[in-house]
């Protein structure tokens, strides 16, 4: 995500509110609708939650790792494409030079004012291929330590989410019934509360942003709850 | 993701390659830790089924209609940006102006140059704007049409990968042991070669992608197969 200068205009959502969002929003979706179609299709709640419990674990390491690695692999790339572009300042600058050129000439700017710009630029190399990395190939240098805590923060933020929709099955273990109605009930709040706050995070609609959410969640189970009953 | 202009050079994931994995690989993965678990725990393999397609069906509409209202989302936010930026560009010209002249000073360009070229974008107001949703708030105009291809293309996916772990429950219905051995060794292979095919496309090391995308299939798995033989 592009950092932005001014942050008090143009919204920004922090890399952890984006990590929050992306965990919780497929906790509280994907056990919600395994437990509720598995609900229309099995009489035992001991079944649901262990179900959901398997889910839970293995969505939340899926994506806790699956990010980890994805972010690791964008690090590495920054570092080659950087060192592509150094070698590149070096063995053929002037195609180099050219390409930044490009980039002002498609913006209308005249031509001797871009050779200076790219003059300028050219005088110190690190700022040159800072420049190239950024506008040219629209690269952001990634935070080291990002992976790590980005990986904590959405498996247990998925983990969390998880929990609300199974909830319900751990208290009324005896009636399938009842805990696929309260789990219902409790998951759509949720699924709107936090669409709504996501929403204020990142756009101007939240309300919108809560129903839609809600109606994710809510398709989903539907669907995995008429898969169930037409093949339990 | 940003589109890079000189694509021989650099790599750039199509984004239908971009949803193909996004799909893929938490369909190889969930649904396969999720029947692997479900196995360390019930008798029967129809119970297994019966998670596996409610999982996958909860997993690719939650992906795919999220993937598909994000989309939207970003779209929108593109949108409402740009309008702020022109109406910026019109009523204080003089700050939007600023903060251009600001990008490039922090480059390092003499300030004379920067007047030009800042004097040169401002003479073009939908120029402008675009240097400024591109350069400054690192902002690309979304494809219209962007939103339900890819919503399709990460729900097929999705579907096509969960098939893989669930096969084998299919096959060998009366065997819950057989079903899962068959389901490891076939879904490890599958992520291997997914997990080779994408490294091609992101990384210069594909094998070491392979075997981590298999490691990450493996580990959830595992999990999921300890937490259901723990309760169940």
């Amino acid at each position: 995500m592009p950092r932005v200068p001014h942050v008090e205009k143009h919204f920004t959502a922090t890399e952890n509110v984006r990590d929050i969002v992306i965990g919780m929003s497929d906790g509280l979706t994907v056990p919600f609708a395994l437990a509720a179609g598995l609900s229309g299709a099995v009489e035992n709640t001991s079944v649901i939650v262990l179900a959901g419990l398997a889910e839970i674990a293995a969505g939340s390491i899926a994506m806790g790792l699956g990010g980890y690695l994805a972010a690791k692999t964008d690090a590495e790339h920054f570092v080659s494409e950087r060192e592509r572009e150094v070698r590149e300042t070096i063995e053929m600058p002037e195609e180099e030079a050219a390409e930044v050129a490009r980039v002002f000439l498609d913006y209308g700017l005249p031509e001797h004012t871009v050779g200076t710009v790219v003059d300028a630029l050219r005088s110190d190399q690190k700022r040159w291929v800072d420049f190239m990395m950024k506008f040219e190939l629209g690269l952001e240098e990634p935070n080291p330590t990002r992976a790590r805590v980005s990986a904590l923060t959405i498996a247990l933020s998925y983990i969390v989410g998880g929990m609300v929709p199974l909830t319900p099955y751990f208290i009324w273990r005896s009636s399938v019934h009842t805990a696929l109605v309260a789990s219902v009930i409790v998951t759509l709040l949720a699924l709107l509360v936090f669409g709504y706050i996501k929403g204020r995070f990142t756009t101007p609609r939240p309300w919108r942003s809560a129903w839609q959410t809600a109606l994710v969640g809510g398709l989903a189970a539907t669907a995995a709850f008429i898969i169930a009953k037409l093949i339990g």
